[in-house]
């Protein structure tokens, strides 16, 4: 009995230890792909960190809006718990905007904006190594094709003039409009605070708007 | 050497049996815990699966909306993973509807809507134990206090007519309005090409607006 107990403990101990690294190996990890200077088309983002949506739809825009759908925006996984624990994105960060178009515009519960169809996608990426010389390791790609009806596998990144302006110039933190994206915007180096629900105060500015009539 | 790999292989085997368990254990997790009739404030659902965001503002809906805010929907892993094999929820399944408030109205991509401050939190929960009279086993809870300044600890579940009519008559799928969640309506059934980027025909109707000027 005593050596299956002490089996038991050292498989237990080895099985932690192979946990370990495993995790560690996690922590590490990239979650994109370079080759030759051209971004594969990641895949599993649906399953990543959702941060936020922006729309800007065409009829507010004079009928033509730059950017004419939902922007669903998330973090990879590691580049989240490092956000969460120290409030920088780290060098290795990828950003996804799968696009997605304005469907209906009046349900059950009012007028308004509701998802459509994805119509697109892109992604930006930090790294030191890949771009020493953009603005803050930065750069920005898109898989889209021009009529939005397929992806495209690898893409190359946008001259640096095509989106840094206004990330530098507009964007809160490092590049990105975290400002737009409650969930970083919010959960900057807040640790476990930053998942949800933890929180019972709030702590916002808002007003319940009043009717108007 | 040969007893050694034989204790590795073991060893090996061993490991991928209790791996497995704990997925069994994972497999049959339930996300929400009720207690004496009352639902627990979830947590840690930003780290969920994303499903969609609708926005009915008030100027939209004569200065004073049902629903005046941005709606993040989330599903627990367990229950997406369900939805990708099966294509129907779970029993046990929780979808948590955030509430984010509508900041800024202008960013430097155009006119719209950007999301600001978390200003509530919503659930619903479909389960044949705790709501065996309510119609699909769906209960609706709301965590939010009524100034939208605080969440509550626990919540009751609404009274069945307080939103089963809405999601009764208009939703797609089960009492849930799939149609306005593109990564559930589009995900239904459809296994890893769910998680995103898999598959470069986008398969939409959508047709780029051109300027009305």
């Amino acid at each position: 009995m005593i050596k299956i107990k002490r089996k038991s403990t050292k498989l237990i101990i080895l099985c932690f230890v192979l946990q370990a690294l495993s995790s560690a190996a996690v922590q590490a990890e990239e979650f994109f792909s370079i080759n030759n200077g051209e971004l594969q088309r990641p895949t599993g983002y649906r399953q990543w960190i959702y941060v936020g949506t922006p729309v800007t739809p065409n009829e507010l825009n004079n009928g033509k809006a730059a950017f004419p759908e939902f922007h669903n925006a998330y973090i990879d996984p590691d580049s989240w718990a490092y956000w969460k624990s120290h409030g920088v994105f780290r060098d290795g960060t990828i950003l996804i905007k799968e696009l997605v178009s304005i469907g209906s515009k009046a349900g059950v519960s009012g007028k308004g904006y509701f998802m459509g169809e994805f119509v697109g996608l892109e992604a930006t990426i930090k790294s030191k190594k890949h771009f020493p010389r953009e603005p803050g390791n930065w750069a920005y790609f898109s898989f889209s094709t021009k009529n939005h009806k397929q992806l495209n596998k690898t893409a190359k990144a946008f001259p640096t003039a095509a989106c840094n302006a206004c990330h530098q110039g507009a964007a809160e933190n490092d590049f990105v409009f975290t400002q737009y994206y409650p969930i970083l915007g919010s959960g900057k180096g807040q640790g476990e605070n930053a998942i949800g629900g933890k929180l019972s105060d709030l702590n916002n500015s808002y007003i319940e708007p009043t009717s108007s009539k």
